[in-house]
């Protein structure tokens, strides 16, 4: 049994929930309770021919979710900060063409009006303890794709869901993206696979892996991202570009529609090995 | 000269504004170009009585600033989430018996209409890149006290000053609190005192260091908090309460009265031997 | 291409040695170039009979090379410092039994006469900068296994690397054990499986897995090792008691004989599946 | 009272053994007991006229012991490797002429009959937990000064210095020399200066601090090395060149004897306030 260490969980606890909760978003998209499914997308949305485009391309391939950020938490002021309110309604002219549900991060809490028509709000690394922020996503009627904190612990992810849980949604999507370590010269994180079986022994919910801000680098990606799958997640979530070199933000980690079609092959035979 | 790895900082750098940023707050409470001064009070505002009993004695000692907590950001949703806006009423009674200016933490960008009264706006680890909140910050007119993240990197502390400033509002006070490192079995935190020189190096705003977080255990906050001064911190912010075994939170790190006047005649001695 | 920041490789780059370094030990022991090999048995060798009934077992399960701690590097002078000469006599008693070539760790550089008899000769994760010890090494003709040090960086394992094979052998093992980070809760160490892609792409030097050190959780060894073939790794390292729960040492994160066997199948799958 | 986490301390615990263990070498050369003294030299020794030039100046501001490497443990075979015993004949040399007893560095078990003229043998950090070069520095009638794992624990530190005492030698000085951390780009280590005060707590033994290593950086030195005293630390161990640019290594942590005459009137005026 894992230690608690003093912090009640509750609505996240495995014990007394047994039976693993399932995300479903229409007919083809279903994840958790040994559904497995792949969510994909640029980094940032940045205009209507690319995100149709890549939309496209990511559902022939087998991916069962759109992703894009409209609105990006940059390290800097002086970086692109996304393309906002616009940058939605390009998901949903490419989930109108595609229908693929689509994913994309909230930075404000004021902002949650613009994310109705959104199908999974997705919390990044820096706003995993923006508990104000979880706080009202517990009190909507949409799941949640929580991202671990830059350097959270596990511990922290587990309380951060319990916080949207205890609030009423109990419908919350774990997700590995990386923590923060001294090892910072060849990859941006150290992706942290170990938490998978971890979460999975914890919780009932399900656990993705973000391979591509865990590495940091698009060669790392198709290897962590195998890994991920026989380590037992739930699920990936990849970033792809059709033109890394020119993405508005890290291109350096996005796979191009190539590789990504390459990669679910594969995906696909460890899936069918385990 | 320190590498600033391509992220250009602009409002914060020292370069192109030599002089050091003062932070005044009435005529006593001066902080920055050689002015240090000490913020002290609870961890959580717990009632009326104890906000003006534990003022009145940290004035007594030296201190310059009150702090206390109204919102707390907790890691789990089942502990004591502070006193609200009720909290801020009891800080303003002990300003008003007392004089000394009041900080205090803001947790949520919607609460911004409530801190009017506030003297410094804190900024916890927790929400130190919650990029909308410091924007919003940006637009207010009252001093910004900036707390380095978990495990914030300084480059990310110095471009969310910058977030501030870039905003429009060029007093922010930068916060060393602790990093989150493999040391965490004797401390807390690691403070980081080297933060403290190589900001002074790279920036023109103030440097307090907080050593009640960054150990998390009061028998170890004597020794940093003079080792702070010793470093060239601009200030100190230190938890006190009257009964540290009672407290509603951070009971282990506080000191109490009596301590925290020891440790007022010994930062004065450090001052003066510097 | 990774960067290698100022630290030129030379005989450990894949640069100018394309070719995978292949290791050999007898017939049907081979690791590296395509042949996947695993590493099993307890962590410490205790007596005749338990280093014989646990080789067979992981014989019959598919590891081709036998492991046993005759000497142990612990972290308190008070613990169990390992049976010394005497283990690695029934480590070759072991061998005579089942074939399996034997692994066992130094810790001291007087004790190298001691290993003449031993198939790989293992540095562990505290000796991992011993630089004078890796000299020696470097001087005699075995393989050696080198596990990434504590808190190492890639870059230290290769440079680690570079001392022995500088000095003349260039039969180099690179194991990934973990790494320390703040995540010390759940898991031992933070096992770092981007590591196994970034090495390969740098070094032509097999890499292998140690999940057991990497996880310190019997619970969490299946899926971190299964992750690793995923991730492309030549081998794993396994430990295998056949009573974990009165092992002289590390019996928390040891495999039964029967986990042990239940995991091979499922490597065999992945690998087919690769 | 600290938490042992069930790894008991004897030999080295205060408990027990209330009062403090202090290194006299020498009539002037002392340390701890509340009787604090500076280590200073040049990281490498290079040459007999560098070495008596620095002593003697380092001397001259009030330094009670001269250090230089002479065996250097490097991260690269290629880097420069120390002159070996020659430098200890330079040291030697050095001694000979300022009185001030000598400190250097041991890498292999096997030089200690070279340390016979030595007075203070030092245990660098890659070796901090190899237990069996400590064993046997346990058997022999030298001081020792026990530098903290690259990324050691305090404990670990500790239980090392319990090796060496364990063995016989209760003469052990313990170091503090900046830990691993992600925060890397500004200082080369982060510098845990609150394990002073804990160390204080738990152990009888002498603490120092080592800046150079701990920031890696000269303009920081200084103001570590302030914050170390005022924080309790029983002495200091400082880099200094006369030519810092053209040293063989560390030049860029290293002071020169100037700046090092004016760091120790400010250390002499911290140490008289407190």
């Amino acid at each position: 049994m894992m230690r608690t260490d003093g912090y009640p969980l509750s609505e996240a606890a495995r014990t007394g929930h047994p039976l693993d909760t399932v995300i479903v978003c229409g007919e083809s998209s279903v994840m958790g309770g040994g559904q497995f499914a792949v969510i994909a997308g640029p980094c940032s949305v940045e205009n209507e021919a690319q995100m149709i485009d890549v939309a496209k391309k990511v559902k022939a391939s087998g991916a069962r979710f759109l992703r894009g950020g409209a609105f990006k938490p940059r390290t800097s002021p002086y970086d692109f900060q996304g393309l906002g309110s616009e940058g939605i309604e390009l998901l949903k002219a490419a989930r109108r063409e595609t229908g693929l549900p689509i994913v994309t991060e909230i930075t404000d809490v004021r902002m949650l009006h613009m994310f109705e028509d959104v199908d999974i709000i997705q919390v990044g690394a820096r706003n995993a303890q923006n508990f104000e922020l979880l706080k009202e996503l517990g009190k909507c009627h949409k799941p949640v794709l929580l991202k671990r904190g830059l350097a959270g612990t596990i511990r922290e992810l587990l309380l951060s869901a319990e916080y949207v849980m205890a609030s009423g949604n109990s419908r919350v999507i774990l997700c590995e993206r990386g923590i923060r370590t001294y090892e910072n010269v060849y990859t941006r994180n150290t992706l942290d696979l170990s938490a998978v079986p971890v979460l999975k022994e914890i919780t009932h919910l399900p656990v993705v892996v973000d391979p591509s801000h865990g590495t940091g680098k698009a060669s790392l990606v198709p290897s962590m991202a195998l890994a991920a799958v026989a380590a037992g997640a739930d699920g990936l979530m990849i970033e792809v570009h059709s033109d890394p070199v020119h993405a508005f933000s890290d291109g350096e980690q996005s796979l191009t529609p190539e590789m990504f079609d390459e990669l679910m092959k594969k995906v696909k035979r460890i899936r069918e090995a385990l």
